[in-house]
């Protein structure tokens, strides 16, 4: 049994849930260990969480992209593994900073990730904009789940994304395994969407989220549906696509050269200290 | 937007999961509202848990069974509705007292609940053995789900229960919905068990909890089985029945007048102080 004390927080954006733990100087967690991430995110053997944001000062991590940003979100996914960027983790990684007094909140928040540094604003209404680089269309794949399968397409958003148009959310079924695909195509493995186009020219989405299975959102996927849906229609540029997920709505302003922002809710629930044992 | 700091914990039983609010001259949290009960356990807007137990002294709670024991267990659904009782809560509860020295680990350890003042003992491996008082055989009734219906068990442990015995642990689907029965039956809901005798003489049991959904395990739902089984296979008392839930393995012994006990794990995960927030 190992217990250890640290500080800690847990926010959600449109029902993606983090655990934030404020680890300024790299000293309280080190490299953050597989264990204490799985452990953390165990939603009945531990607290519970879509994944585990550290937030740690680019100057005390190593081997992750450089940044001339003070602050670095170190983003895990609940299996452990390291991830590029999350989308809504990324919003609640900003209100904590904004929160906890670490950034001014009426300016840009620029923070570095590993898909490169990026930039946020706060709105007026409380909904925080990220920056999210450029969406690259990389042609197309094939998805299949038990015996349906469908054209898709590939996308990276800094992490790979494979965009399903059905026209029926329900045709993917329960989503309770792991979508196949070709692996040479995403060694890494891949984010699946299915998008649904809705009359009032929004988009519906469900997502199958590499090494956590069906979520409640994603936003890189939001993202990749939304620049899948402005090619596949031919819809002129700049303009905002709305994505409807689970866990709510979310905004993404596509500019020229699929140039792409995510905005929604973020709300930091609970924060304190806790003692977590760990089975040793 | 209301925010209050607090003393919590998290444990689990077999991974039916709680959190864990010690109060104990009830004056942190006061009667412990639906809302706080909500957002605790709601899985990714809060922090998420099956159930809440409030510890808190007998004398400060009012509108329970009397008792002489000096703590009594609090235990609220996910829903923020009263239970009258939890099996896998009670030893989480117990291990919440011993481990706070509150109590004696070494001998028995009284608690009241609003089924009674129970007794549980901790066994040198750590398992958490509580005295869950008679199971009441309560005749039949009719438990359907879709267009499926079975003739079950109508048990009382303290709080209501329909145990249907299946071929297959698949019988039921994917039991996303409420099982259907006679409101006159059950006017305060039932939980209702699915349970398969395997050929080793042991139970394996799914569990739908009123106010929950499907649950990982149900204490009180592994006695209710038990007690089923020895019945209609007429065992000899005493005996032990072992039950498989998704969550781990319970050992029900069934004493002569159905008088049983609840036998198990127990873990507290984390503890600490907490702010939460609710949105007002």
């Amino acid at each position: 049994m190992i217990a250890s004390t640290f500080a800690w927080a847990k926010g959600h954006g449109t029902e993606n849930d983090y655990i934030v733990l404020p680890d300024y100087d790299g000293g309280v967690h080190g490299d953050l260990s597989k264990e204490l991430v799985t452990t953390l995110c165990h939603r009945r053997r531990g607290l519970g969480a879509d994944g585990v944001l550290r937030v740690v000062r680019s100057s005390s991590i190593h081997g992750v992209p450089e940044t001339d940003a003070e602050w670095f979100m170190d983003y895990r996914n609940p299996d452990g593994s390291v991830a590029q960027m999350c989308g809504n983790g990324a919003r609640v990684f900003v209100r904590f900073l904004a929160e906890s007094g670490l950034v001014d909140p009426t300016g840009p928040i620029r923070f570095g990730t590993r898909s490169g540094t990026k930039t946020a604003t706060i709105a007026e209404d409380g909904s925080i904009c990220v920056d999210m680089g450029t969406v690259e269309l990389q042609g197309s794949v094939e998805i299949a789940v038990g015996d349906r399968s469908w054209k898709a397409h590939k996308i990276s958003v800094g992490n790979p994304h494979a965009v399903v148009f059905v026209d029926s959310l329900e045709e993917a079924g329960p989503l309770q395994e792991t979508p196949e695909y070709d692996v040479s195509d995403f060694p890494d493995g891949v984010n699946v969407e299915f998008v649904r186009p809705e009359a009032d020219g929004e988009l519906s989405m469900r997502v199958y989220e590499r090494g956590a299975g069906e979520t409640r959102s994603c936003g890189t996927g939001a993202c990749a549906a939304a620049v899948a849906h402005v090619v596949t229609e031919d819809l002129v540029t700049p303009t905002t696509i709305r994505v409807g997920v689970l866990g709510g709505t979310l905004e993404v302003p596509v500019d020229t050269g699929n140039e792409v922002k995510l905005s929604g809710p973020a709300v930091i629930v609970a924060q304190g200290e806790l003692e977590l044992r760990l089975a040793g």
